[in-house]
Parts: structure tokens; sequence; C-alpha cells
């Protein structure tokens, strides 16, 4: 890992980073050291590590649970090169989408998935390795995932993946190829869902909230299209987090 | 409204009491003096005014956001006496569920609602009226309501019928003759529902939450039965009634 960049403000502390070409940054509390635990974030479609999407959960998370919190670019967005590939998909899908058809019925959406997972989710797992080799880090507290959207898509591949991940925010995706991954995660999970989000209907999000394997299970459903996850969202997710990662310097209680 | 009795216990304050012939109870920090928000809780079917549920509620509310917290019986519950046509409608509804038919299908179950109704809105009002004269709760600050099962069905009749309450935790109901009346409430409310609940179908509860014409909702579903809403539910409530009622000695802020 080669930290790239370092800035100190509001009381956070940002890392750039990068790990061979996976580009990073890391949030920590300003002036902390030792173990604390950890949150990753992936970002949604078309957005990069330091999306607003991503900010907005990372930044609460630190200064009021004292966590750490990392993102990565996925393949083809932020810092990343171009990727043909993605890049071909996208330009297909976008052509149907402008053909007035939906993105997510198109034969190559499913492919886009595939593409962006096999090399996002071995780089997660990379990502992971290097960050918990740092102090202010370290391996010794439980780590979490927060991920909508594309990011939630990639959440229950990597969630289901990555034991050392114990507790995620999922959502906004309705994939019915994840069915049986989803089937495969048994940590706790708050799974949202946006009522009247056109691109993945509420039927399909709920089949996969249904399939997943977990105990705890809980889906947070609210009125509004794809973007317009309630802030007050956020404060649920801190208190998800705060309850299953227990808070820097101490174990967690469940 | 006569205070029958006085206890203090935890740092909570207890007081028993009754409007008329209306037995309810008081919760309010040990010692406290002056106006705070109030939060109504409707307890469940065959439940009364100091069953688990609610002071299981009760008691948090009190001690962690400093909130006063009122139950009463329903009709033919707890300190009430015996209602004759609620027991004749029960007994016949228990008589179907003997042989195996399930209540909510019973055609005496929509009359049973009806029949307590008929009489616990009326009271919930009547002591509202009396709760908001006391100087340790008054009527400077929001109301909240608080209700699933039973207490759902008739926070939903309450919360349409009542202005001074402006924020509301229902669920657990899923009543098709209540969907015109969750049509007109407009306060923000968060819905609960259990996924696996045999006598509130997933279907009927979410088509109850779709109907409600509030502009913030929020639905919380989590796997298992009917009696089986997860103890961070009320942990929830907590962060969702601190949102919108604010606490004692300051206003709300939203």
């Amino acid at each position: 890992m080669r930290i790239t960049s370092e800035t100190i403000s509001d009381g956070i502390r940002e890392q750039l980073f990068t790990i061979g070409d996976i580009p990073g940054v890391l949030w920590t509390p300003a002036g902390s050291s030792g173990p604390r635990p950890l949150v990753l974030i992936g970002h949604g479609g078309g957005q990069h590590k330091k999306g607003w999407e991503v900010v907005s959960r990372a930044f609460p998370y630190v200064t009021t649970c004292g966590f750490a919190v990392a993102a990565i670019d996925a393949p083809g967005t932020g810092d990343r090169p171009e990727h043909p590939e993605i890049r071909r998909l996208v330009a297909l899908i976008q052509e149907r989408e402008a053909a007035g058809e939906s993105f997510w019925l198109a034969p190559e959406w499913p492919a886009l998935n595939e593409t962006v997972a096999a090399q996002l989710i071995p780089d997660w797992q990379t990502a992971l390795d290097a960050l918990q080799k740092l102090d202010h880090v370290g391996d010794s507290h439980p780590v979490g995932y927060y991920g909508l959207s594309q990011g939630g898509e990639m959440g229950i591949r990597l969630v289901a993946a990555e034991p050392r991940i114990t507790a995620a925010v999922l959502g906004l995706v309705g994939s019915d190829w994840l069915i049986n991954t989803a089937a495969r995660i048994t940590i706790p999970v708050e799974f949202v869902l946006q009522w009247d989000d056109d691109s993945n209907p509420r039927d399909s999000v709920m089949k996969l909230f249904d399939a997943l394997g977990s105990a705890e299970k809980t889906l947070h459903a609210n009125p509004g299209s794809h973007f317009r996850v309630p802030s007050f969202e956020i404060d649920s997710s801190i208190q998800f987090f705060a309850r299953h990662l227990g808070s820097a310097g101490t174990a967690s209680d469940s």
C-alpha cells in the first residue's frame, strides 16, 4: 500500500492510497492511532470512491463512532484507467435506454455486473488485507460493509465471499441472479428499499431480502425513487454499525 | 383526573390514574416537573396498560428521552369492567379459531375492532385532554403514539382523528377496512411488519403502509412471527421519537 496524500479537515484524516493498481481512500479520526472497527463503502454505478453518497456516510461513521472507513474505485471509475469491456457494455445499455428500454432488463446488464465483480471483489479483499495491516485500522475489530445500488449488487457478492465482514447495510438491488448468493449470507443485514424505485421493482428487492440467510435482517422501505433514500437512514446505519461493530477501543457487544 | 397511586423506581415515577371510568398509567422521570413530549402507547389485544410490550417501550422512552409516557386500558381489559359485547365477540372468534379458522377472516373480527374503537378513541382523546393539564406533561410539546397489533389497529384510527399527535410508530396490522383511514394520516410514521406473521399477511400490511398519506413513512420488516419484533426496534423507535418530538425542555427540530 502506498499513501499518496494525507489531509486533515473537520476532525477527519483522509488518506488517498494505491494498492497495486487499486485506488482507494481511508478516513479515520484526526490524530487517532490503534485498531478500530472498519467500514467498507461500495459506491454506486457511475460514481467513484469519493462520491457524495460515500462521503455522506463515511464522515459521520468516523466522527460519531470513531470508525475507520475505506472506499475504492470500481473498475473503470474514479482514478482507474478506462475499462474497454465495461465501456462497451455501458454504451450498449445506454443505447437501449435511449430507445426507451429498461436498463435492468437489458441482456448486457448481468454481463456488466459480472465484469465489474470479477475485478472488484478480489480488489476489495486485497484492500482489506492491506488496510488491516495499518496501525490505525488493525485486524482486531470487526469489519462492516455499506453499499446500495451497484454497491449493493457488489456488496452481496463480497459479503457472501468474505468472512471478515460481520455486518452489512445493503439494498436498492433486486437482481434475480443474486438469490443463491444472498442465501449464503448469514451476518446481520439492514436492507434498504425505495418504494417507488423504477429500476429495482419492489417485489424483486423483497425477493432478495427474503432470500438472505441471515437470522437478523431488517428491511427499511421508504417512499420515493431510487436516489431519494432519506437522510435519517444514515442515522439508522450508524445505530446498526455501532450495535454490531462496537466502537473504537472496545469490543463489539453483539 | 384522579391519581390513585404513585411509586418511584429506577428513576421513573409511575402514577396510576382514573379519568371518569378510564383507568390509565403515566410514567415520567422521577422528580421531573415542567412540560415535556408525551408518547401514548396503545397495548395489544388481550393485554392491558401495563403489559410487557407497553412497559418495555415506556421505560426507555422516559429514561433515555425524558418523555412522559401514558397508557390506558382498552375496553374490557386491565382495570376496566367486563364488556359483554366484546366478550361475546371474542368468544365467537375463539370458537372459530378452535375450529381451525383464521381469526382475522372471522366476520366478528371487524365488529370487535369497531366496538373497541368506538369507546377507546374518544377515551384516548379524553385522557390526552387531562394529561396535557398536568404540570409535568403540559401542552407545549409534541405528542407521539406507539401501537402495534391491536394498538396499531386503534392507532391508525386515533392518529387519523387526533391532530395533536404528530409522529407515530404503528404496525402489525393489515386490516383492509383501514385503507381510507390510513390515507388521511399525514404525519411521519414508522410502520412495523413481521415477515412471517400468520395473522397479518405481509401483503396486507404493505398495502396499509402504501395507503398512508404521510410524506415520511418507513416500513421496518423483520423475520419472525407476530410476537417476535426484535428488541432493536425499540431503539429504532427511540431514535424516531427523539427526532420528531424533540426532548424534554427543548422544542422539536423537525
